[in-house]
């Protein structure tokens, strides 16, 4: 049993903390929100640790990340370990990473997958950073990792910041596979092809390839709002999305689905863009197509 | 100097009278609006023709223009020509050929670019047909296609069904072209990184690699209203993107550029689509994602 | 118990009979092949049977499957059903239907999903047909579909053809998420980020957003060829890919993923196509850019 | 008539000191190659300039650009104006202006369109930087832009950076643009549904929407190859088109056309890419296809 802190108690944080306690782990948790929070400031928390330390940070990537690893650069010491388990760019790591070594503190960059289920199921987790770093949390990862053999929900991804690349590459994966089912949902409820859009699709579950848990997340909204209209089309990206159409093409790789997937959300949230008012305007010009006149 | 009928006085037919009529050319118009019409019928319309004759068929793509042929099929007779200037579809056009040739008549398939500047500057034209009938055909050609070598705004396609595949591929190119100026317009408006947008593209329209008329058009349209914000964006399809495609998939040949084109107009119509609406589904499944409620 | 034929006996259907078989039932299997065969030719078959007969027919889509139905229409009589089980495209169902239903045979359509695994796995099923034929083929579907709950391996989609449009979106859903596996996979291995990129897609198979059983047998390639070098770059397309967006087309509905994974293919299967040598050659035009020279 | 200093002779600069010569310039020129040069060395260049002197450096983006520029701010002093007119990276302006700034060197980002054919039909511009310094180079500007009013082939986009920003705009545009009559192309190619491809292409010049000088020079590069088969389908890229789509991304403009130019540009300096052999691991593992062995 290993004692840590952990910064950040916000929905992933909160779960992670009670994962963490149900596998007999200590852990001491920060949150700028008092109701929730074990101890009462960074230093409080740092106190209540023995060194050497492992804090783990899951605050928003950018900023509060930033500030959060600047704070501990001051409060921990040689042999303490820091790991970043937010939605950080793998390029901070190296940066946070280099603060941190020069006061002897190690750095490991964890990418987290599961959302609001892994507090139940596990986390599916890509870290990266010194093996020795890795092996000394490696506790914390198995409680906080999926039942089953460690390798298939825990990978050791490389030097510091491949976890959080090979999460971000996993998070652009997501983006096209949730489109990928999006796309086909449309065109079932379009086509009025099919008599049950939703028992066609709670029937993938089982035997079939596209069989995943995104399918089985897409049938439990389905059983609450079977034709999803409770909704709004309006899909906010986070970040990973966007950095792995960077690396795409930082490294010449043809992204053309996750692309797609990337636009789509940028589009769900335009009305009257720009691009098609252009095109509209241009068929106006040429063909003197009828047009839609703004606030006609 | 030729005789000719012409069916179908709308914004291009009309306007095609007109440029034959000063090319010295006698046309016979017929349209539904009496108020623009020559003739009162088809069968008056054939009647003041001396044969053979020659049918030039202005009307909407589809049932308009199929049960115009099949009308004439019964008028005309040896030695006459039918030309569809539509914008059928190529499939179309052999099936009205067919039905034509078992009465003698010939039948040439014009694909008509140019728009309602046409009239002016002259239609670009792609005709299938066979070489005896565009040869019989070629002093109205000659008439309706811009100035300069023939072969600049002209071409003989093919046999039957040719002119119209040939229009059907530019405009799937021209589905593209305008995409990628909007896009290209999009990027400079949001960016803010430019003080003055018509001005920048207004002065692509010399020396440039983007020089082009859908250029021109959008520096007019520019002038008429800098924003383009009277406008809504919203995109109609008029068939050739689709049957574009449609072909593009039939020869197995990729046609990212203009299936994203495509794409963004059917997009542009939508609100809350369905794909979307599924992608916020999935996100809050899994995520707790705050999403938008519908009427929220 | 029930009694069935079941014609082609190739990977599917010569599978599926061990599953049926296994379950209990009496399968009279024909194929082309004597050495799989049970019998020696259609009228053999049929004469096996007792009716009321059920058929299933495992056959390639086209006419293959086309010329087995007529077959059946001069053997199978009133009160028999026909199957078609093979990936069908769902505009020939119709027409299927109608020709036995003139002999009063009933017909359903089945998408069958699952490929080599659903012998042992069981297979996703989709149908089209009435509710009177599917009660009666239900042992045999319940044999076929995976174990656990009915509706998540099966659905009854529709009347006739719903059960191959519903595995036709499948397959158009299912070319999207092998295309991000695949973008995912390319971006990893080409930005060396990560240290084993086997490692890391093995560690995505709990607790992650992505996984799903195409990832897991993208495990499994990996565990057999590690960079996934024994193969070619080549991939083939059966049709699914292109009806789902054709669809897409019909319906209006934006398509970019599923698009994009099919034109990926095309693609695959080109070298030197004819569209980027044109933009080579454009490039060259406006540039003097430098070219190369094919052959050279 | 001004004096003026041109660093880099290659195709661009070369041509540039024709026509600005032409205009009755005074040019002294600078090359690494003394065959093209006017002088030995920048320190040279400078002295044969009377102050306040304008140099215009066009060597290639990136590094050797970012070097001129720091020679330059040791040689040049108050008054003096550098103007870029390389493809650079819009982001490399403002450290260029910065340190000329701390000099008294005035900065002008210049984007340059018009290739090789500037020479003669005068290049299209796009300025960035103050009005004051715009004023001073404007003699120059009038004698590199193509007759014709000034602001149909220039435009002063706005402050420093702007005119880089619009030339990768301007470049972004024109990927697409290129890719679409690329497809377009294909898809006459591939189907046969035409006669002679090249006579079709050609005979859009005049009169249709698609008209454009890019057309113009597809026809030309048909007229020497009316395949395009001496060619490689090779196709590089040199920038802009990486950071149109950066762009896009940072601004949330979704840009489906711009990237699929990219990425096909891309996919066609790849052989059996990572991505379509995951492809085809993965349909071989689930249904057994066959796929293609490498070295088979």
């Amino acid at each position: 049993m290993v004692q840590m802190g952990l910064v950040g108690l916000g929905k992933m944080g909160f779960n992670m903390r009670e994962r963490l306690r149900a596998a007999g782990h200590e852990v001491v948790g920060y949150d700028r929100n008092a109701e929730v929070s074990d101890t009462t400031s960074l230093e409080d928390l740092v106190s209540k640790l023995a060194a050497p330390r492992i804090v783990w940070v899951m605050v928003p990537a950018g900023e509060p990340t930033r500030e959060t690893v600047v704070a501990f650069s001051n409060l921990l010491g040689e042999g303490d370990i820091l790991i970043d388990g937010g939605n950080s760019k793998f390029t901070d790591d190296k940066i946070n990473a280099e603060l941190l070594a020069a006061k002897g503190v190690g750095y490991l960059d964890v990418g987290v997958s599961g959302g609001v289920w892994g507090k139940e199921n596990g986390y599916g987790l890509m870290v990266g950073g010194s093996a020795a770093d890795v092996e000394r949390a490696m506790p914390i990862f198995d409680a906080l990792r999926p039942e089953g053999p460690r390798e298939e929900g825990f990978s050791h991804a490389g030097s510091v910041g491949a976890g959080h690349y090979a999460k971000m590459v996993h998070n652009g994966i997501e983006y096209g596979l949730m489109q990928a089912f999006a796309e086909g949902f449309e065109l079932l409820e379009a086509s009025k092809a099919v008599d049950d859009v939703p028992a066609v699709i709670k029937g993938w579950q089982r035997g079939t390839v596209v069989r995943s848990w995104l399918l089985d997340l897409l049938v439990r909204a389905l059983d609450e709002d079977p034709e999803l209209d409770d909704l709004e089309g309006y899909v906010e990206d986070s970040g990973e999305g966007r950095w792995t159409l960077e690396e795409a093409i930082n490294n010449a790789v043809p992204a053309p689905v996750i692309s797609a997937a990337l636009f789509a959300r940028f589009a769900s949230r335009q009305e009257h863009s720009a691009a098609m008012r252009a095109v509209a305007a241009l068929r106006q010009q040429f063909g003197g197509h009828a047009v839609k006149k703004a606030g006609g």
